[in-house]
């Protein structure tokens, strides 16, 4: 199929375009040409085209934007996992665990890893993913996962800032971060991200990093307020990052300075589950106002899934959002956190002249993404235009 | 392939065989001929077979057992189920409207239901299955039922006792249930099943009607304490049912009752989510020596999935099961409510002799199942001994 070749996506049951105020709609048809819609509309009233799929009354929306995964990392971690599950102790250093087996990686098996779980993704419907680095934590390391990130990723955001190596002192990795290593990922990187949480990096440390990032023209992302209390959301909002993410302990305060920001609130319901933290108070931001997100936090060791369709059904059964606000978080939602929601290159809507993102559901509707938990739904995926072919059998 | 033919599975990463005792293992094989395992043991000594399919080092396991559905009805509630989630009242007759639509819906249509979901349940690793009636409600939609029924699942178990319908009153309804409807539908049912529940029937009613059963020949099961504290539990265990099913209002009495008994606890997780009920107690029964069996309950109302994954990473993440009693629970569990666990065409386990009921996980551990929530992993399903065919795509 060539980029001129004109596909007419027909017999679209329901059609979730995410474009402001357009609702769910039946019976559309949608045009696609050189990686981008064309025409979408009425079924009935539909344009001549090349080639015609027909989706059978089946659902179609946007493709899953995931704006929070931790991809580039080598080593296993579900033995920590299961004792977890089982109330076990287990003698693990977590990240640093993760950390020192992803030095020890070899480019091939770090990429061989990130490529699997991208396709994984895609396969599940999300054609929109940004991954982090931060398992490396040193110059050489981080320089790689940015770069080979890059390459499987659709955005790549600099977590150097993730945890204090062992070999090295705070203030000293604190120059390194803001410094040589900031410099050395820089060409494959569009945001800088920290953990600012207890044990991790605190607020004026966090904000030393997040500045260091902005000088060099990147966008700003937090990881904040998930084990306690904290004051990353304040200091997101203060410095107008894209987006804070987890958000499990939010005071007053923190609602009130997020509802009257651009900072979009991303919560990671897999991860509070795997690490049995109680879910994030999602519905209390929406009420209040916040522009919320949800993505999968894909990593080793507190949420090993691609899957965003489980992190809107745990939004639907489990965080009181309803299907519209799901579905919105995870593909508009997703894509305002990385600043990719409007323009020309905007992601997570399917407007004419926009990019031809979108999955079909074996489904009617939307709704069945929480009515059916667990069950793989997506049965077809279009990324820029190209339908995507079937992940191998055993 | 005929019947004859040796096939070997090897490369078997991680072997979980619910045999006896028997743990997780590591590199094993298994010999499949005639629809039965003739042989498990260390891959270094198998022995020679026609064909060889290497599993890659990945997880088998035995098929799930999905003890609990209900398959056998027309009509969608996707609407219900959205107003729900969204706090909105639906002025819908819950089981009454699905009821309409199954009287209404032709052999066709009801066959095709119920076949698109049992394919669906299978390509997701689900081997043995029982199903109910229950959505008929009069002698000769309940036959049809159970009829069609026994086309497409394992095991059928006769539901007359579900709600009163509309047009009869609960006595004479009683009379009907024990008496000619029965008579009706016994050819092809295993099992008499009773939703004894406020509402629904009391324990002196349910008593009746699984007496009746009994006498008929039909094994017992009973849904009970699921919205309440109720005799569900009480009445299972004193007649001796094989199961009794929600199990979400557990006294202590209950507890006892149930420790001392054959009487299988299974427990419904995402039926608990879909209807955002307290979670069942499944952790407070195990301690106290009840055998759990896990399930799907099925149904287009208040759990409509097939997913047997999703039940058991529910159960670790968010019930305190470990990955061992999850997996068992979703497997020999499911056999032992369904009183197939033992002899043999038990199934839910995998012995030399047994039934080659299995599944490859797209995985090294049984834990990914729970680490790597939502993701399909089931990636290949053999059924007494065949492989079955990937699913269709769009
Ligand atoms: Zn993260
Ligand atoms: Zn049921």
């Amino acid at each position: 199929m060539t980029n001129e070749t004109t596909q007419l996506i027909t017999d679209i049951g329901e059609l979730t375009t995410q474009a402001d105020g357009e609702p769910r709609r039946a019976d559309r048809a949608m045009l696609v040409q050189g990686g981008r819609i064309r025409w979408i509309g009425d079924a009935t009233h539909a344009p001549a085209a090349d080639t015609r799929v027909s989706v059978g009354g089946r659902a179609v929306l946007p493709g899953w934007v995931d704006s929070h995964t931790h991809l580039l990392f080598a080593g296993d971690r579900s033995a920590e996992f299961e004792a977890r599950m089982a109330g076990q102790p287990y003698a693990a250093g977590g990240i640093r665990d993760t950390v020192t087996a992803t030095r020890a990686a070899t480019d091939a098996e770090l990429e061989s890893t990130v490529q699997r779980l991208a396709a994984e993704a895609l396969a599940q419907g999300t054609t929109f993913l940004e991954t982090k680095t931060g398992y490396g934590l040193d110059v050489d390391s981080e320089r790689r996962a940015a770069q080979i990130g890059a390459r499987h990723a659709d955005v790549v955001s600099f977590l150097g800032a993730h945890v204090v190596p062992d070999e090295i002192d705070t203030r000293d990795y604190l120059d390194l971060v803001t410094g040589p290593m900031l410099a050395a990922v820089l060409p494959w990187v569009s945001f800088i991200d920290v953990f600012c949480e207890r044990g991790a990096f605190d607020v004026e440390q966090s904000h030393e990093v997040l500045l260091a990032g902005r000088a060099a023209g990147l966008g700003l992302r937090v990881h904040g307020n998930q084990l306690g209390p904290g004051g990353g959301i304040a200091l997101a909002v203060e410095l107008g990052a894209a987006s804070v993410d987890h958000c499990n302990a939010v005071s007053p305060a923190d609602l009130d300075a997020l509802a009257g920001a651009t900072t979009v609130a991303t919560v990671l319901p897999a991860c509070d589950l795997s690490t049995r933290q109680p879910l994030a108070p999602a519905r209390r931001l929406l009420d209040a106002g916040v522009t919320v997100a949800l993505a999968t936090n894909c990593n080793p060791g507190t949420s090993y899934t691609t899957s965003m369709q489980f992190a809107v059904a745990t939004a639907v059964l489990q965080m009181g959002l309803t299907i519209e606000e799901a579905v919105w978080a995870a593909t508009r939602g997703g894509a305002r956190a990385l600043q990719r929601d409007t323009g020309a290159d905007a992601v997570g809507s399917l407007v004419a002249g926009g990019r031809a993102d979108f999955q079909v559901l074996d489904a009617p509707s939307v709704a069945h993404l929480a009515y059916r938990p667990g069950v793989p739904l997506t049965i077809a995926v279009w990324q820029r235009g190209q339908r995507m072919p079937r992940p191998p059998a055993l």
